[in-house]
């Protein structure tokens, strides 16, 4: 399976942040094809040391790396990208990676 | 369900740290109590630019934050934390986070 792992930092404004990510972003992201499966974190996300600048983590499954680039690349994919401008004012980092079971 | 996402940044060494993740990393925590699976990325962990400064990325998966803090504070969660300084010489950076699906 292939991820992204995104990394939301801390933004000016969580409320709002909330509100467009819920309400706009997932519904784009969830249209890129090929996704299939978007998790994203619930409540705070934590270090060992305790708190993190991370406000947000989401994940999106495919089945495979070039499952991942299509759907990126797609319009829709570039339209979910588009609208990171519109909320994630704290940044993000984005990994791209496959994945094995251990 | 819990994560646990750890990215391992690059190693001074590779191979060293392939090989002791591989051989003794990952028995020591597959032993953590409560742990229902864990993925590690396979090849390249890449950004929107090209390469990351992460050399691998790993996800452990419980099914609830008690049931993540309880297997951390076991005797095996800290055999499997005090085998980082074995290996993990770039350092790591580790999110804890429950998470919903949407």
């Amino acid at each position: 399976m292939a991820k992204i792992v995104v990394l939301y930092k801390k933004p000016s404004d969580a409320e709002v942040f909330n509100k467009h990510y819920s309400s706009v972003h997932v519904p784009l992201a969830k249209k890129i094809p090929g996704l299939k499966k978007h998790d994203i974190s619930a409540g705070v996300v934590g270090t060992p040391a305790g708190s993190s600048g991370i406000h947000l983590v989401a994940t999106l499954y495919f089945d495979s790396l070039d499952a991942r680039k299509a759907g990126l690349a797609s319009p829709q994919g570039q339209a979910a990208a588009a609208d990171l401008a519109n909320f994630a004012d704290g940044g993000a980092d984005f990994y791209f990676f496959d994945t094995k079971d251990v």
